[in-house]
């Protein structure tokens, strides 16, 4: 691919992104109730924060993913905006609560809500958006039917406790200063966290709503797991190395939070003893006792062992065995746009610069 | 009603309590995964803290009512069970995220999770525990069909928005310093925080799932709210003066945490300025800075105001006004064991020592 090719498609795909957002947002307005209608100020608080935060914005690959795969599989895709838009709210409240288990700054270019009103507002919050997630999907009893309806809440079930067991992993693993995480631990780790809910389940949903078998939706985990660790790499490079203003996370914040990310296990593996003990060594302080010299100092020495251009590879192998996969699965599909926006959906995975 | 009757009453309902309790237990175990299964040590970790939680005990007085008003409604109590097992759900992740919002220290006679695992695990262990009540919910569908599923699941929504906007109200009074609280604001936070998922919505569900129209659950919605206000009073009372060893949570622990209750509402309102000006500059501090001595100190001004009398009359004067319109909505239907026990239930509710 030319990089003038690249560029195009690019903005083809923020286009197709920014479209699926803007049917998110009308489908959350539809939903939900306004802050405006209540009475009581600090409830009214609640609410206008929950919805401050639904708007920030974000890529909103999920929902987009889901309604393209329903698409794709011959269906309405008015009929997944529901379950769209409870995507976007689980990532919301996933977020949210992420955001203070880490005790992160910042979050699509503003201050996370921990941050902006502490952890018992964030907490309560988060729970506040989970309830509207499920609010979303009874909604669609009256367009899905009652089995369709009980089939996508058992997807979301499962895609919670999913979550919750990599969360856990990654919670202990800070806790217990467990730095020598194998590639097989961050790819255990990275299925549960990231993968199956940022790839495979909107692809899933998008089928099972199209009226797709479940052996037409299994089919698709396999490509589906691959493409999400390939995101969640490309999300720990962006986070060490962001190429420009866009990125509305804090830079280098995956130090500071002592995340284990692949770059940093193949990094700490490829370490001379006493570089690894200096890297140790300070990314092991609690994080408000670590200076921007020394996590600068930290990325110096992983820049140093080519950890990131190894991660690159990694993940833009993984996304094209991914996409290979894709293609045997949508195979049988008639073409269409919404065939071709998933391609290029995979494809913006690893090439994202935001 | 003479002392010795009284104490044959609770050792009734402290047996109902009890049957229902294991009938939970054992539906809990039907339900959901077993630690066991799980191979990876982290997730098994998660699973196995998250069902010592569940079995910690606590009354179960929320499956109680739902079972009990099932049955007394000629619904089949068996039915209800799924439901009264997602209502403990229900009750102990609500409670896990609280503890870490009031950073309390103790739980069912035991330190809360986030004591135990830290902030972090705590926030996720909720998660997953709310996760697990959805779980609960969808096995409805085979016991009562999809419309009755669905209604329950209706139910829930309603009841976490409802709990979170009380949160969110009590949230922002510690935050802001809020002390006059008037026993209407009062009133407005315990309706939402704790009396609907504490009566109201337990015996509405118990009714729905026993094919009760709408009109019949709405028409326990007033008994409810004010059988919920009483039963909160007491449990401020339990704390801050509790009567022997069986209360599970830490003494005056209300003090510590700065929580807003219609004792110190009223005592404050009463207090001489002076004596006012000096409890208010001792429960303003942060948690950490509040000592023993102080918050006795705080305590014998709050009972010299007689407002814990004030308050012990004003639950009895609510829980016999709830009695007597509940036994109103209840009168048409058939008298059962069912029926009685859920009389026992509300003298218990303001008659309970822990």
């Amino acid at each position: 691919m030319t990089h003038s090719t690249s560029l195009v498609l690019m903005a083809d795909v923020l286009e197709t992104l920014r479209q699926k957002s803007l049917l998110v947002d009308e489908q959350l307005k539809q939903l939900l109730p306004p802050a405006e209608g209540q009475a009581i100020p600090e409830v009214r608080e609640l609410y206008s924060s929950a919805w401050d935060y639904n708007l920030r914005g974000g890529k909103r690959l999920r929902p987009a993913l889901c309604l393209l795969s329903c698409e794709a599989f011959g269906g309405n895709p008015q009929d997944a905006l529901n379950t769209a838009a409870a995507l976007e709210l689980l990532q919301n409240f996933l977020l949210i609560h992420d955001d203070i288990e880490d005790a992160s700054d910042m979050r699509r270019g503003k201050p996370c809500l921990n941050k902006l009103h502490g952890d018992a507002f964030a907490i309560n919050s988060g729970d506040f958006v989970h309830a509207w997630m499920w609010r979303c999907l009874l909604a669609n009893k009256p367009v899905l039917g009652a089995t369709k309806t009980f089939a996508v809440m058992r997807e979301f079930v499962q895609q919670l406790e999913t979550t919750a067991e990599g969360q856990a992993m990654e919670i202990a693993w800070v806790r217990d200063g467990k730095w020598d995480v194998s590639e097989e631990d961050y790819f255990e780790l990275v299925k549960r966290k990231t993968a199956n809910y940022t790839i495979t389940r909107p692809l899933r949903l998008g089928a099972i709503i199209a009226g797709a078998t479940k052996r037409q939706a299994d089919s698709l985990n396999a490509a589906g797991e691959k493409l999400g660790i390939a995101f969640q790499i490309q999300d720990d490079i962006l986070n060490l190395a962001p190429p420009g203003e866009a990125y509305g996370k804090e830079t280098a914040g995956d130090l500071y939070e002592g995340k284990r990310t692949l770059i940093l296990s193949r990094a700490l593996s490829k370490m001379k003893d006493a570089e690894r003990g200096e890297a140790l060594a300070s990314l092991s302080k609690p994080r408000a006792q670590k200076t921007p010299e020394e996590m600068a100092r930290v990325l110096e020495l992983v820049k140093k062992t080519g950890a990131l251009d190894y991660c690159r590879k990694k993940a833009r192998q993984l996304a094209s065995q991914a996409r290979e996969q894709l293609s045997k699965k949508l195979f049988g599909l008639p073409d269409s746009q919404a065939k071709s926006d998933i391609f290029a959906l995979v494809d913006f995975i690893v090439e994202r610069e935001y």
